[in-house]
């Protein structure tokens, strides 16, 4: 009797990624890549399982909630890493003499959080860093924003924002104002501006912080200062007069701003936005985040920030660094949306027919012929009927076919048949196939 | 009073990968995408973490005991997978009328298995498999080696021999002479003939499976043969005679032998050879391992064979298909003790070192232009002493550097150093850096 089937699922917030989703999720890894080595950041890995204390040292009762940990064969208290920052910290501890500083590296890698599955969000996720280690100054602040914005065209965005803004303005006007104590508060309150509106914002942080009207107003005029760079920086001086801290953040946003003048970036593309307070308790001086112009409501899709001390759990060493995470799912997610991701399941552009298995070592050799130009070309396994070959062709999403058979061959040619029209053109092809190849890489453009 | 530091560590049979190791890693997996995608196989993914039903189902008792398998927070009884195949065959079976069949895939992923570690061996490794499901055409027997054959070319080797043979023949045989169930002895004894001679081989298949003198002669004579492609298979003809099931394994190995030879691949690259015997109980067809010629002690780097039922424990649905893996870990070792792989740190050839603060965004922009050439440029984050940025630029491995100061940048000029012979020239620059590109380009070939 043959043993009960095992029912085929995925657990609960798992995923798997069929073709039509991993060729562009791959795509856009390599892109990542691409642009990250091109300015010098080096891959690493590291393990997706550590010694627990390792991932908890600096985690939060959240973190360690959601974490997966579990005992190994051998005993050890063992965990899934939950992000790529703790084991880049733990990394860098380890490492330090052998990297060397700068030490500039990029980590695309799988993470897992064991949190409650709820629309978009999923217990195993990939992340994609970059950052640089070891140095405070700021060619590499302005270095981060030149990769984000690079990486953003390179996908093929034109329509996007870059936002930037520095932490030590807020603080050091918080310093001035006497309200350092209070900042989680301020910024809590500074938050709900949007919703709630200027009056309330100001009435509960003067319930909260003591703060006088005064103080309130110059905190709630840095949150609505807008405009240009030019402006944004003209219209932070005054404000950040009387704060050394605050001043040396608006010259870390001067240098940018310069800086991105220079390389010709547009207002536009990378704005100086005051109001962003991303990740209050780890970021001390410029933070990151990136928007669609055409889906602003997903959020930002890559963000990140400078930090004074990366590896303070595990070594004396201090390591001041920057850098940024591109949101992978998110941005996928908003490439379907807008429709900038084609539906094929197939790499290959070009499927040569099996029309007669007799001429099958010609099909093989046509097709080995096209790679040698650079074409992925498939040939089809079977000498099935010519239908059920060009139904398999359209489902994947192949562009063009090669047919082919006795007279074709008697003659040196081949078809080309274009499946989005339906055209098919006789093409003539010699020992290697450069005829055909140049038709189809035109064809294909 | 501070908290103690924690050590800095990582599990044992696990590896962080530094910048050396993980740039040909890297590039090994491009590699290898772009080959497989070159012939029409598409990505796939499928979660770390499945039920341990899913895994356990086909598992013999040893990949059990070596599965690291845990509760999860929500009681459910996971385990993190341990191959790419029994997570393709679940794959396969839950999405079978999705993908359509014949379904092409490459699957380049990190497995864990718990066993001891020892050298060369990891608890961590990744696994790099393409598989053909859903024809049992030859077209994808052939495929399968091609790829292979494609596959060692563009990493790197010449000198490489693919072994091929086809388990009908020894199978054929078996039946012929009676000795179907005595399968696995016969190849446990015919394992040890290049250890203990053909004698000791006789007597021991005497003693365990009762077969004549001239059955065992007609075994060992398989076992025996060499030469090219031609000769293997004029040598097998007589023996394969009387078997139905031989005749069609050699029939199977002439249709690879001839398209091999349609594809210009030379007789010691593509080998077929009798001896080897892989995959005992789950291969039926085809079979293939890749030695290197130069290192031939580490082992089959690239291995696979056709099967005839991929997800029987899954699904009704009959799934025959074929497929290979490629061992990146092994190649890589073998790749670094023939010297194949450069020491750089860096995916980047050129530094552009930071002379003088004042001019970073000329730095920045001559890093920009070039890179809009293809070209991967770093500039040094600090305006440090030129000899610790040259230290730097030495110990990761660039290749030039380019050193501008005030009276550079007067004459419209940069210096390029090249670190291999510490020569220098003078590049001129105008505003889009073409010819300093050409020239870095041309160096760096």
């Amino acid at each position: 009797m043959p043993e009960p089937l095992i029912k085929p699922r995925t657990l609960s917030g798992f995923r798997d990624f069929l073709p039509a989703a991993m060729i562009p999720r791959e795509q856009l890894m390599e892109t990542a890549r691409k642009v990250y080595r091109s300015y010098g950041f080096a891959p690493i890995d590291t393990p997706t399982l550590e010694h627990a204390d390792i991932l908890c040292g600096k985690g939060s009762d959240e973190t360690d909630r959601q974490m997966y940990r579990f005992e190994d064969n051998g005993g050890r208290d063992v965990g899934m890493r939950f992000d790529l920052t703790v084991p880049l910290a733990r990394f860098v501890a380890q490492h330090a003499s052998e990297l060397g500083m700068p030490f500039k590296r990029y980590h695309i890698a799988t993470v897992w959080r064991g949190e409650r599955p709820q629309a978009g969000r999923y217990r195993e996720f990939a992340q994609c860093d970059f950052d640089t280690i070891g140095t405070t100054s700021i060619a590499s602040d302005i270095e981060t924003g030149l990769v984000v914005f690079d990486l953003m065209k390179a996908i093929g965005f034109d329509r996007f924002s870059i936002r930037i803004n520095n932490r030590k303005v807020l603080n050091g006007l918080l310093n001035k104002s006497g309200l350092a104590e209070h900042s989680v508060a301020v910024l809590r309150a500074l938050d709900k501006l949007p919703k709630i509106g200027r009056e309330k914002v100001h009435a509960e942080m003067n319930d909260v912080t003591g703060a006088s009207a005064n103080q309130i107003d110059q905190i709630l005029q840095l949150a609505e200062i807008s405009g240009d760079r030019d402006s944004v920086l003209s219209q932070l001086e005054p404000i950040c007069s009387g704060s050394e801290l605050a001043q040396e953040g608006l010259q870390q946003l001067r240098d940018i701003s310069s800086a991105a003048d220079s390389a010709g970036i547009e207002d536009h593309n990378l704005q100086i936005d005051v109001s962003i307070a991303r990740g209050l308790d780890y970021y001390t001086g410029t933070i990151y985040e990136t928007f669609l112009d055409d889906l602003p409501s997903i959020g930002s899709v890559c963000s990140g920030g400078r930090y004074d001390n990366l590896a303070q759990l595990y070594t004396k060493q201090q390591l001041p660094g920057i850098g940024a995470s591109l949101g992978l799912d998110r941005l996928l997610a908003a490439m379907q949306t807008l429709e900038m991701i084609p539906t094929t399941k197939t790499p290959a552009d070009v499927m040569v027919v099996q029309f007669d298995s007799t001429y099958l070592n010609r099909y093989i050799s046509i097709a080995r012929s096209l790679r040698t130009f650079g074409l992925k070309v498939e040939v089809f396994p079977d000498a099935k009927k010519l239908n059920q070959q060009f139904k398999y062709a359209d489902r994947r999403g192949f562009r063009a076919v090669i047919i082919a058979g006795a007279d074709e061959f008697e003659s040196n040619q081949v078809q080309v048949k274009w499946l989005n029209d339906g055209s098919q053109t006789s093409v003539p092809i010699d020992d290697d196939a450069k005829e055909l190849a140049e038709m189809l890489a035109s064809g294909l453009k």
